[in-house]
Formats: C-alpha cells, sequence, structure tokens
C-alpha cells in the first residue's frame, strides 16, 4: 500500500494488540465489565497503562491538552508536514464492554509500536489521540474532548451539568486538571493534524450477520432525537365507551409503529425508546402520552424527509384519536460523511484483509464524526458479536479483530505514504 | 307504583336531598375535592352528619356490623318480612367528587325521611345501609364492607396489605372498631334483606352525551385485568438495522391497538392504561415491554372472547416482532346481571321520570354488584357531566339528579309495595 519506492510499512503485530487489551481489561474490566467512566480514578488508571506502554517504546505521552486528551506523538522525516493522527476513546460507559474505544486507541499503539520498533521513521509524525469523555457517561454530553479539538465545544451549554451524585461538571474536571471553559483552546492544534483515522467495533450486528470481519465506514448517520406529547383526556377505563374516548395513550401507539414504518420506507433507523402515559393506572384511560424518537440517516435529505413524515403521520394520529399532539427537539446532529479519498483506501485495505466489500455508514457516533468536520477522516469497523455493545456481554472474535487491525495498519501506512487527496 | 288498595308511597323530596348533599360537600369536601377516604377521620365526620339527620328523623344509627357497615332501620308494618335495603357508600377517593357513592346514601336518607315524616309505617322494614370503603383507596381493597355482607370476603388475603405510609390494614381497621378477621361475620345479617336498591351516578358520558336524565341499570360488567410481559432484545437505536431488531415496544404499540380493535368488534371495552419499555431510554431499542389490559364486557362469554382473541392477538404480534409473550392475571370478576323483575321496575320508573328508555349495563362496579349476588338488586343512575368522576371535578346537573332521585323513589315504592318475584 506504500508508494513506489517507499519501502512497505512496518506491519502491526495484532496479537500484542490483543493482549495489551486484555491487560487493560484485567486492570479496568472484569466480570461486572469495564470501569473506566471518565473522570474517574479507574479511567486514570487505563492511561497509565498506555503511558507505560508508550514509555516502553520510548514515547512520552505525559501531555494532556486544555479539554482533557492524551496526546503522544512518534516524530516523522518530515517534521514540518501535518501528522496523522490515529486512536478513539479508553472511556467506557458503566458496566461496558472492553473494546468500545479501547480496541482504536490500543491499535493505534500498535502501529506507533511498529514504528518504533522498526529500523526507519515515518515519513510524517504519528499522534496517538486518547480523546476524553467520548461516552459523556458521567454529564450526558458525548464526544466532549474530540468536539473541543475540532471547536465546537460550548462550554456555557455544559456549566450547569451534574453528575447522578449533584457533583457539577466544573468541580469534576477540574479535579482532573481540565478547566472546562479553556476546554475549547484544544481546538488550537488542530492546524497540526493533517488526517484522522480510527478503529472501532461495529457495535451493531450487520457485519456478524453477513459474516464480515471488518468494514470501511463511509460516515456517521445525522441523528434527530425528539419527543411527541400526546394530550387526550384520561377517564374511567369500565364507563368510557370506546367511540367517546380520547385515549393519548393508543395515538402514541399508532405513533410508534408509524414510526418504524417510515424509518423502512426512507431506508433509515428509527426508534421509539420510550412511552410514558398519564395517569399510568390500568384502569384509566390514559389522558396523556409522552413519546421519545430517535431516528438516523445518512443522508440529510432523507433524515429531513423521515423526520417531516414522522410529524406528519404524528398529526394525522392524532387527530383521528381527537388528541393534540406536540414536539419538543431533543438533539440533532447533522450527517457527516467522511473524506472519500480516504474511505476509498479503507475499502482497499479492508478488502486485502478479506472483509467486507463497501464501506457501511455508521448509525453510532463517534469521536471521528467530530474530527470529520475538520480534517480528512475515515474509520474501520471490527466486527461485534451479535451486534451487543454498551454491555458487559460486548466482544469481537479475535479473527476479526486481528483482519480489523490488520487493514487498519494497512490504512495507516497508505495515508502516511500520500496524504488524502 | 304501589299496588292496588294501598295509599301510594309519600314522594321523596330531591331538594332535601340535594340540600344535605351540599352540606357533606361543605364538611368534608372544598376546592380540593371530597375528602372522605375511609378509615379516617373525615369519613367518621362525614357519617356523623348522616347519624344527625337520621336522629332528626327518630331513627337511631349507631349501629356498625362486623365489617364497619353502619346500618339505619325505620320499622315497617311487617315486622317478620325482609327487609328493603337502601344505600351506597359515604366514602371517597382522595380528591375525589361530591356524589360519588353519597348519592346513594343520602337519597336514601331522602326516602326514610318520606315515610317518617308522614302518617304511615311502609309495608316492610326499610334499611339504609352505609357500606364501608368501597372505594379501597387505602389498602386497594374494594367493595370491603359490600364483599363481607355478601358473604365474599376472604380476611386472610388481605391480612399483609398496608396503606402509603406502611400502616397495616388490621391496624387501622381496629383504630374504627373492625376486627378484619371478623369482618365475615357481617354476612349473618343478609338473610333479613328481601332486596338492594342504590342510586349512584354513572361516572361515564353515556347519559350526558345522549341528553338522559337518568337510567336503569342492568348489571355491572365483568371484569378481566392481566399484564402482557413483551421479551425481546435490548440494542442500540443508531446500529440496528431494522430488519434485525426484536422491539418489545413495538410488539406492545401493535398489541394495545389490537386491545382497542377486539373491544369495539366484541362490544365492550378494552383498555391499555400503562406501557412501560426498558431500558426506556431514547437512544436503545426496547428489549422488554410491560403492558396493562383491562377488558370490561357484561355478557361473561363475549368477555371471555375479547380475552381469548386479545391474548391470540398478542401471540402473533410477539412472533411478528420475533419477541415473546406471557400473560399475567392481576384481577377478574364475573359480570353480575341485577335482579330481571326489579330492572324492569327501574326501567318504568325512570321513564316516568322522563330519563333513559332501557336500561344500560354498568362499566364501574358498585356495592350493588356484591349484594346482586345473594339478594335481588338493582340501581338507577344519574347522567354525570361529561363522564367526568374520580376527580373534584365531578358533577351532575341538578335537574338530572331531582330526575334520578324521584325514579328511585318511584322503584324503591314499587318494590315495597309488592317485593320482587
Amino acid at each position: 500500500m506504500s508508494g513506489p519506492g517507499d519501502a512497505p510499512a512496518p506491519p502491526v503485530d495484532a496479537g500484542r494488540v490483543l493482549a495489551d487489551l486484555a491487560d487493560l481489561a484485567a486492570l479496568t474490566g472484569g466480570p461486572e465489565g469495564a470501569r473506566r467512566v471518565c473522570w474517574t480514578s479507574e479511567w486514570e488508571a487505563a492511561r497509565d497503562l498506555l503511558r507505560n506502554r508508550l514509555a516502553a517504546i520510548g514515547i512520552d505521552a505525559t501531555e494532556v491538552d486544555e479539554a482533557g486528551n492524551l496526546w503522544a506523538r512518534l516524530p516523522g522525516a518530515d517534521r514540518g508536514a501535518p501528522a496523522l493522527a490515529l486512536g478513539s476513546h479508553l472511556d467506557s460507559v458503566p458496566a461496558g464492554g472492553p473494546l468500545d474505544g479501547a480496541l482504536g486507541v490500543i491499535a493505534a499503539l500498535g502501529v506507533l509500536r511498529a514504528w518504533a520498533e522498526s529500523d526507519r521513521e515515518p515519513p510524517r509524525d504519528l499522534v496517538l489521540i486518547d480523546f476524553a469523555d467520548e461516552e459523556g457517561s458521567r454529564f450526558g454530553r458525548s464526544l466532549f474532548g474530540s468536539s473541543a479539538l475540532a471547536g465546537t465545544l460550548d462550554p456555557a451549554a455544559l456549566r450547569d451539568l451534574e453528575d447522578a451524585d449533584g457533583n457539577a461538571i466544573g468541580d469534576v474536571l477540574a479535579g482532573h486538571g481540565v478547566d472546562l471553559d479553556r476546554a475549547p483552546a484544544a481546538h488550537e492544534r488542530i492546524g497540526g493534524i493533517g488526517a484522522w483515522l480510527e478503529l472501532h467495533i461495529e457495535q451493531g450486528p450487520v457485519l456478524d450477520a453477513a459474516g464480515e470481519s471488518c468494514a470501511a465506514v463511509s460516515g456517521c448517520a445525522g441523528v434527530e432525537r425528539f419527543r411527541l406529547d400526546f394530550a387526550g383526556q384520561a377517564s374511567h377505563a369500565g364507563t368510557t365507551p370506546m367511540d367517546q374516548r380520547r385515549d393519548a395513550g393508543l395515538a402514541a401507539a399508532a405513533t410508534a409503529l408509524a414510526v418504524e414504518r417510515i424509518a423502512r420506507e426512507h431506508g433509515g433507523v428509527g426508534t421509539t425508546g420510550r412511552i410514558e402515559l398519564e395517569p399510568g393506572v390500568i384502569t384509566a384511560v390514559a389522558g396523556r402520552a409522552e413519546l421519545s424518537v430517535d431516528l438516523r440517516h445518512p443522508d440529510a435529505d432523507r433524515l429531513e424527509a423521515m423526520h417531516a413524515a414522522v410529524r406528519q403521520a404524528a398529526d394525522v394520529i392524532a387527530g383521528s384519536h381527537s388528541c393534540k399532539v406536540s414536539e419538543q427537539p431533543v438533539w440533532r446532529i447533522a450527517p457527516i460523511p467522511f473524506d472519500r479519498d480516504l474511505v476509498g483506501r479503507a475499502e482497499a485495505a479492508v478488502a486485502a484483509a478479506g472483509g467486507r466489500r463497501t464501506a457501511m455508514a455508521s448509525g453510532a457516533l463517534h469521536d471521528a464524526a467530530e474530527l470529520a468536520r475538520v480534517v480528512p477522516a475515515a474509520m474501520v469497523f471490527a466486527a461485534s458479536v451479535d451486534g451487543i455493545s454498551h454491555a458487559r456481554e460486548e466482544r469481537s472474535r479475535d479473527a476479526d479483530l486481528t483482519a480489523a487491525i490488520g487493514a487498519f495498519g494497512e490504512l495507516t501506512a497508505a495515508a502516511l505514504a500520500a496524504p488524502p487527496r
């Protein structure tokens, strides 16, 4: 994959990556799952393991930026050229899996180690970044560190956040050396980054169901999250005839089915994860109902069309149950396509490793979604057994991880040999 | 309505009934609604008002049976004949309405007063019963006193009940002179009762929507209450393709719609008052869902057919979403038709008062549902404005109450003139 005239890049030792992941799981995991929630001592312990592994190959990793992201650099031949940055996040959800985030950081360590232990320098600097608080488990704000680097973090919107124990986000971050108000200053480092590559588990069932080890990722789907509030009339389950009801619960139920139908029709995904009825007792027709909706599509126009279709369906359904419906926005993010050239190289590397022929869109968000706003970016996915993630049962087959790590190594070699066009 | 050769029964003064209800509301109601929850000092205050009104017409009402039911007797000409019993319940739900239960007790007072203030004796004893704890608001067991009189109360099934503050039912009842274990002894009194008549508000919108003041009641619908538990697979809202989901929430939503359709098809009512999804977050496909179902029909065979149809629909729907479904019974009661002869007389009395021509089934349960198991029984309903009950907004138009009280008086006169066949 390297350019003509260059020696091939040193191969990544996937076995050592798997061994490092096992060591990490032994230190910060166990029968109850991963214990690497960001801004905790166990997350710091995971970082210490990473620092020790980097120190063993002569790389200093004591540098933490204003947003709490950990940086490690292996200098390349062309000191002035923008670096190729690799990584993901060591933080996990509570009782999470051993691979979500950790795979990408430890695979990046594997790439740096391959070069560090060879007798050559990489053509340009190789940078490993372990982003802070990708999961947002404690304060509900995901992609914290990567959004700071990308320049999209607004501290004012976060200042009032507290964790479940009532600790203010500012105090907790200060305890780990991060000044919330100063976090956006991490963005000043983006000029030194030429491209971003990230390996991650799929966290979904597509590759496993298809018997594919790994895939290039074409981008992250956009998300529309909102709540629909239906207002009808609570009444007695025994004394209210069917044709005199204004049942908000039935309006919500019919809308949940409409969300599914519309998602299928538009080739996206649509989910009703929560339904709440009021008064919520077995003997009463529901007078109010809340429905939460999460719509995702990699194409912005199709996502907007899905949203409009759900809104229209909810209106019609509410009317047919003599209810009113109103919409409360929760969160939205536009679809983020990855760099076309890098995605093509990722497809070639994955194909060479025996993985999926064409790139797939990611329905989940990743640090790469933030980085892709400002630098060429791409990702590789490793298959997740049964698609399970954010759970201690999360796992991937060693053979699939080995293929994915190999493809990721080839992709970094290709990106080093020729910066993205 | 009285038999040939008898003088007509003294008419009930509906205006005094309404005045007594207003006095009761002033004493134990107010802007926050009725405050007559059973086994409280405010409920006892309501009974004291009733006792005072009875004492004023020379009737002693200090007799309380083993289940806490208050009895008052106006002796009739034939001392040996079974009494005609009238009444309902003074207890209310918290923040309830002024009429639910109270109307029937105060209307029965009106009947006794009409006879007591006339210069004649009724042909047989007239008995007023104010049943204890019809609502079951504190311990979740409704129809307490009337089930004891009917012989269907099982103290062993109630012994472990506590109110929201952790007070044991046995201790609370003892504080009001009732020994829970001795409550079934109230049943010994049933032999002295020849028939039961009860006036109640409809608590539903049927009469109000039809512009009818009152109606005879043909019986109480049977009830099947159960929970359906759907088990699928929780998964990520972004990474799980629509065709690889096992969404328990969608299975529950589709079943809620099936409950409505089946109720309409069978001419009954069917309600899904509660839906709970797990994990219940906006970003996750629900792995589990609980649905509560309340089915009612006045005909036992149709009720059973409704139940079977819901069960079958839930099975088919669960299968189509790759989920499992299981059923947990909650509570059931068979339909209870009232006495045919008494219902016919109630229809005649209601028609004479300008009310609904044919009897209607009650979707709610009443003390009459327990009494009808053991003695001939019938009811009259007064129209509820907008069908609202169990709320402080509960009300009926004075004109409708006056018509209903008149019809109830005529019905008692007819039942006194000739005992039910």
